[in-house]
């Protein structure tokens, strides 16, 4: 019913079978009640059992403290680029730069506040994540700001600075809920559900209560940690239709087994493509071999013609949105959870046939 | 196969069958695009076509004149409570207070510059919509600001007051698409979707071109008029999804004759409600006889518990969502685009039904 391809997009992305299964089967008459769950009141018995679904469902999947709350956010990721400093940014805080969504952060913080940039990538093109001793940090910054994984050039951190101290604040867009996290490790979390977590439109916050003070005056109310507090997110209209979304996808990795199963199905993709592209001379990887990430797979063929026509040619055979990112050209393969080992296997054996043709 | 009930939610609320069913129907494969349409990157030609039909169709349906922007924006309707003095407010605007929206806005302004309160209808219970004489618009604002229809109180402008040539800004929320408006006597027009003219998560901004300039040093980007115009409304992913159904909303108003129509039945849908509440004394209607909305019809009934007891014998019958909002209380009948000419012949029925019983 459905001729589905394999949509290797880097954001908005592909959701699993089974949850657009659910949301198709469920899409007129959501459990009886007569609607759509795009038509329900945010503040109906029904509605609101889905929000709170969502809600500790993502707090037993990632172990969330107690102490930490779960906001729903208008705005996506870019939104949280100006939420965080006006929300957290009293006097300075540190960036660290390892791709274009850091850098994209660190800009907008620069409008609320001093802003100290404790790494920039750029020397060697963002092609790694770096090491404690690169890390030129503040001792009396308000916040550390990072980006755990970057889409465009693929790296991603494997383990987080030490941040001796200072709250250590991550943009997870592309890999919350693709591995095992430490949220106490963290004083916020937010991401954009669009890659690994649902559909555009939605911000997941999680933050630790005593982060939550008061907002720069100008603070916009929609981008207010307190009034989101006080209000469960619930200040306006919040976007109930990717919320919903969210709770299926949340609902299929704990039917799936759970964080644990994700990250070992994310890992055992990114190595099949890894182990690959180190057993061959064609592609070049661009991430550094220790920066590589699970999610966002680049690489580049001898040239730039070639790299078009790869792209064409695996969206003939159904595998899609392959062409890199136009910062950086190339290829990326967009494994997220959502993308079967089979997408995979797939995308390696066209791989090997196009090498082949090419090497003739 | 849908066993719907009518949902007079005053939104998010309901949608044509018509829309359901397109949606329902293109949910997996996006016309052969093997995907569903939230998988879909929004830089994509696919996704690229959804969206510029729909800007055109606004443009088309609401005659918006090619001086004007169309944005598509995060944050809903709160979320232009703080986008429009960022981007518009240098020194003083004007706020006409008609209700309960109409304040939350005036309020959030407050943050970013003076605000001239040029009316508030607290004494009369926002029970109606002042005339010109009763209005004190400064000379010398930015903009003048108003709601154009009351949903809490069910209060709406029938002709917008003459401003003297100071821009005139409103908050179109809840009547946008329900009748005609001409676009060139507004600067700005902005409204949330979730009510008339699709689902939560999105506004819609309608801007006359001159009016974008810079905006405050601190406006988040997502909030920023000149950045949302310079790229196109995809500074970050938009909301996707909800663009997506706001296109089939607005096909679907094309397709059954366009503002006219759609105009003629909202007049007849309320006209049947208002006349059949001015000939009886069971029900007390809450808005001024020239003042009614033709979205929203508030009334009460003798006392509390018998508004209550209403609510729940109409939900029983499949009329949903009648409660009147918890600032007002009585009962509230949203009559939107999608609710259909039966939906409130049922309503009228059972409210007479419920009174024979109630006066024996």
């Amino acid at each position: 019913m459905k001729d589905r391809i394999y949509n290797f997009a880097a954001g908005p992305s592909m959701l699993a079978d089974e949850v657009l299964d659910e949301l198709h089967e469920e899409f007129y008459n959501y459990h009886g009640s007569g609607m759509a769950v795009m038509e329900m009141s945010h503040r109906s018995k029904g509605y609101l059992e889905i929000f709170e679904d969502a809600k500790s469902r993502l707090r037993r999947i990632m172990e969330i403290p107690e102490d930490y709350e779960i906001f729903f956010m208008h705005g996506g990721a870019t939104g949280q680029f100006a939420a965080v400093p006006m929300n957290l940014l009293k006097k300075k805080a540190d960036y660290i730069i390892t791709g274009n969504f850091s850098k994209k952060a660190e800009k907008e913080a620069e409008k609320y506040g001093e802003i100290h940039i404790a790494y920039d990538g750029k020397d060697n093109d963002y092609s790694k994540i770096p090491s404690q001793k690169e890390l030129d940090l503040s001792t009396d910054a308000d916040y550390i700001h990072l980006c755990s994984n970057n889409t465009i050039y693929g790296t991603q951190w494997k383990a987080f600075p030490d941040t001796n101290g200072i709250p250590l604040v991550a943009d997870m867009s592309s890999d919350i809920l693709s591995r095992k996290f430490n949220v106490s490790d963290f004083s916020l979390i937010y991401a954009g559900a669009q890659k690994n977590i649902g559909i555009a439109g939605i911000a997941v916050v999680i933050v630790r209560k005593d982060m939550i003070g008061e907002p720069d005056h100008k603070t916009p109310q929609i981008l207010a940690y307190d009034l989101t507090q006080k209000n469960d997110s619930m200040l306006n209209t919040p976007p109930t239709y990717p919320i919903y979304v969210l709770g299926k996808v949340l609902k299929w990795i704990e039917e799936i087994g759970g964080i644990l199963e994700i990250e070992k199905r994310n890992i055992r993709k990114a190595a099949m493509l890894y182990d690959y592209l180190d057993a061959q001379s064609f592609y070049q990887p661009h991430a550094e071999q220790d920066s590589r990430s699970l999610m966002n797979v680049t690489f580049t063929t001898p040239d730039k013609d070639l790299d078009t026509e790869f792209a064409l040619r695996a969206a003939e055979c159904g595998l899609c949105n392959l062409k890199g990112h136009r910062l950086v050209g190339g290829i990326r393969a967009s494994i997220y959870n959502a993308m079967p080992i089979e997408g995979v296997e797939k995308l390696i054996a066209l791989m090997d046939d196009f090498a082949t043709e090419k090497k003739r």
